[in-house]
């Protein structure tokens, strides 16, 4: 399928209607093309997924992955999956259907709360649509997705803004996991604001932890800022207090799956460690959060559910055995960081500091 | 050669005298025996070494590594190179030669002193011998390096006596790098720790830092656990923070490379953050120290030379590339934990509490 180009090489998430597609033996289906994330740095391939399951094992499987960007293709899963269902004639009989689809989408991966803000704006539609045709309402489905995929990049865009103002000149930055264009609709967030700062002529050096057990530091931060030219240097997840003691470094930057209304963060396995070792050397430690990773519905950090993967994900390194598969590994997959450890919030609205109960609660009541 | 009986699977240097040799065909020179553990877990591999050049290649390939196992390797390559000249008539034309070899072992990596310590030894024994043929220097010079080894072993089994007494019934552990009898003549420092406290009757729970970037965790030390039959599991370096606040942590151990006169810790990169960790929890950190280990020449710990290894280390794992060749890393393989974080050493003249100058120093002064 000739729909790669579709794509910038940042995207990791492109919906195409079957109106858009232009090659006669293609599929006449709507259908969602993913960048394989599994894939990467070693083969830019995409694949083309038509219905919810195949949806939801991409998901699970990681790969699409970011908070964001799983949120989005949620979304999209779920108006690709009413467009499956025009020839229905009973209407409710589809929104039935399609709030089945959202449940089993929702259940994928249980931390990242994007992904269920995401469902819950597509099933507020569903549940109080005034459409009278499959047609309309799959109309209306598609916008919704749409907007979320263009509000994901404004808010992206506005991160990067806010943040790079905290970036000083000649800054070393730390950062954790990959939050760039492919976690994302194809900017980033915290990625986003380093992007932002070296774009806006700031010299920059980034160090990039690279994110054991998958790697999305040296698989994918590495090749985004290989990209954009911005200077960096991967390193083992445990010198940060190595490189902080001997680099001078100045600021952290992580993304986050989940904030409760508190400030305690769900993010990748690591971003607690990196936060506690940044406290003990004075380094501002930032987190890029978009409003919609904010959970108001709980408050403290152990109400959010953290997601136990496969230990081979340890013991293999890109599907290869590291180590005999004997081995027994312990494999979390998130970490909650504690709100006292957080300089700040960089959100689309701003930059959000202590107390962020109060602060946080803002955000939502100033519009 | 069938020299492999000589081992325990726990032994990682292994010298054989040409008189020890019973097997006709074989070369006639003494030899050193290393157990390749650049190929552990996946192939139990011996190397026979006969020159000083060839063992510090296997010292900085990491074929031998851990702090006391390279001292005893070093110590055994001066015996090696003076049986090699035991035709020289010459006593002062062989020390000269032994000299400059010892001098090109030191070299072979900067910042365990062990290596230092054990070369030491040695040229005490070329310098002050009054030995008047080569044999009878040789013999020296063989029975020092023995002497290194068992004294090792016994330092080892005291650490490991009276680290056990420290740990209670049930406790939760997390080690860092590998200590066991790989690292050492055979028994172990820190995971010699562990052992002893297994074998007392305690039921312990350990969990293994994986150790990037070479994985030592879960290459070497989930291999001797094993085979110990000690419960474990592996878990990414940076998820130590999380595990302390879920799993009910009771202790961190660790070993070292080189310990200051005040108590400065180089240890394989890694130790410095999970110390951290360690202190925010209000986990004891332990660091099993051998005597042998400690600096008393400095006493600042940025006084200790850094070892960076190729970034090869963390874009390649066990020689394959995990990510592109093209990334950029930067990989230093040690770093340096100050006194203050550390709850006690573990010697084997005991257990040493702070103040660290005044009770490190009194172990050199109480014998």
């Amino acid at each position: 399928m000739k729909t790669a180009q579709n794509f910038n090489s940042y995207q990791s998430v492109c919906y195409v209607s079957s109106q858009q597609k232009i090659n006669t033996h293609e599929n006449d289906s709507d259908c969602l093309i993913l960048l394989d994330q599994t894939k990467l740095p070693f083969e830019v391939e995409y694949v083309s997924l038509y219905d919810v399951d195949s949806i939801c094992e991409a998901i699970t499987k990681m790969v699409v992955r970011g908070a964001p960007a799983i949120g989005i293709a949620a979304a999209y899963a779920v108006t690709l999956d009413c467009q499956r269902l025009l020839e229905t004639t009973d209407l409710n009989l589809i929104k039935e259907k399609l709030r089945f689809s959202s449940a089993k989408l929702r259940k994928t991966r249980p931390t990242a709360v994007n992904l269920m803000w995401a469902l819950d704006r597509m099933n507020k539609i569903i549940n109080s649509s005034k459409k009278e045709t499959a047609q309309e309402l799959y109309l209306e489905l598609l916008l919704e997705a749409k907007n979320i995929f263009e509000e994901d990049l404004e808010t992206n865009k506005a991160i990067g803004k806010f943040g790079a103002e905290l970036v000083p000149e000649g800054a070393s930055i730390i950062h954790h996991c990959n939050t760039g264009g492919l976690a994302t609709s194809g900017y980033g967030t915290a990625l986003g604001i380093i992007r932002s700062a070296f774009e806006s002529g700031k010299q920059i050096q980034v160090y990039l932890d690279e994110t054991r057990p998958r790697l999305q530091g040296s698989f994918l931060s590495a090749w985004e800022l290989e990209q954009l030219g911005i200077p960096y240097a991967v390193i083992v997840d445990s010198a940060s207090g190595f490189v902080m003691k001997t680099k001078g470094i100045d600021m952290c930057f992580v993304g986050c799956d989940r904030v409760t209304s508190s400030g305690y963060v769900a993010n990748k396995i690591g971003t607690y460690n990196l936060a506690i070792i940044a406290k003990a050397h004075n380094v501002p430690f930032y987190v890029a959060a978009p409003l919609s990773t904010i959970d108001r519905s709980i408050k403290l950090g152990q109400e959010i559910e953290i997601e136990y993967r496969s230990g081979e994900e340890i013991s293999k390194v890109g599907g290869k055995w590291m180590t005999l598969d004997s081995v027994t590994c312990l494999n979390p997959a998130f970490d909650v960081t504690p709100p006292e450890l957080i300089t700040g919030f960089v959100t689309e609205k701003g930059v959000v500091y202590p107390p962020y109960e109060d602060n946080l609660r803002a955000l939502f009541h100033n519009n």
